[in-house]
């Protein structure tokens, strides 16, 4: 994706770090467009992952049934996001992704595209940690992966002149099969209510790095 | 913190965010001050975080020692980071976060900063989630922190002028000890190598946005 190519509302990298505030309560006729959320998320899957399995997932509840669908499964202290948002984005992590990639792996050899010795090659590497790990392990890399998706998913709501609100309190064993995706297959990891605000934010304070860091 | 009065290398967010690419080795002479490495820090915790528990830790490592140490706890694939970064930061999560929390706002009511009454309405709010919850439950929230404040980390090494590389390749079991912080308290999120590139990096591809979404 070329950089020099996107138009963003704000393209200010310190304005739009530290001048993020979480804001619980949006402008309800703003409709944001499904092509529009699409660039959000291209921009956001620069983000890194575990031996790059991108092990995400969305579903983008943008119309008066998915939100309300969200909304069964929130947790009341998100209903104001939930009830005013544009649009609400639940980023879910694939356990799977290994699988997936395996596949993409094949086809590329099947097609040509790629020999089939380097294609040993690849599933040699570090396929076989993920086929032999614990469910534990493949929750935690997609939790890390996903995570760091909504970092860049929040920062990018920002570029394009939103604001944001993560929301991890849910119903956790509801989320996915409300959406009707494989439970087996899918973890919740966060969700994402986007929209123009409402009101002002409220500041919230840090610890100091001192008081966070230990430097060796 | 005033987003106008900090002074980056690079303050364009399309090229910080989208030409972000991951580097595993670096310029072995370049040196990062504890200061500046204080001031990325304290960019980064901009973060948010569930109930602004903030459940995250940093390790340092800048010197030849602590990175002797980081080298000893890291995957082999990881050694040519260790050896070159000029810093390596390993993120922990603080799973008693809402301890912390608690002794925070307990200082404030002895002080007078904020009423006894004041203090048991935030006590109130969602102090007993954490204070009932499972290990597992303490452990996600962390990693989820932990992981949003990495991303924010790895773009703001690029607002310094570094390029970076985000390490999850560790020997989990012994990370926290190694640093001789508490194992029960604290689990290894993920660490992050900072420099100045000394390779050019390589391209990875990423699922199309339509492969990995369902919009509702």
């Amino acid at each position: 994706m070329d950089a020099t190519k996107i138009n963003l509302v704000n393209n200010n990298f310190s304005d739009i770090m530290l001048n993020r505030h979480s804001y619980r309560k949006f402008k309800k006729d703003v409709k944001i467009s499904n092509e529009e959320i699409s660039e959000m998320l291209q921009e956001a899957i620069s983000a890194p992952s575990a031996c790059n399995l991108q092990s995400w997932h969305f579903v983008v509840c943008n119309t008066k049934e998915s939100k309300d669908k969200a909304h069964s499964v929130l947790m009341p202290f998100n209903y104001p996001q939930a009830e005013t948002a544009s649009t609400i984005i639940f980023i879910l992590g694939d356990t799977e992704s290994h699988l997936k990639y395996r596949d993409v792996w094949n086809k590329a050899a099947e097609k040509g595209q790629i020999t089939v010795e380097e294609r040993d090659k690849v599933f040699k590497s570090f396929l076989p940690m993920y086929e032999h790990a614990n469910r534990n392990f493949l929750e935690k890399d997609a939790t890390l992966d996903g995570s760091m998706i909504a970092m860049q998913l929040l920062l990018i709501a920002r570029a394009h002149g939103y604001e944001a609100n993560p929301m991890s309190g849910y119903d956790y064993d509801r989320v996915v099969s409300t959406f009707g995706l494989d439970n087996d297959r899918y973890i919740p990891i966060t969700s994402i209510a986007i929209g123009k605000p409402d009101e002002q934010y409220k500041e919230s304070s840090r610890y100091s790095v001192k008081d966070v860091t230990d430097f060796m």
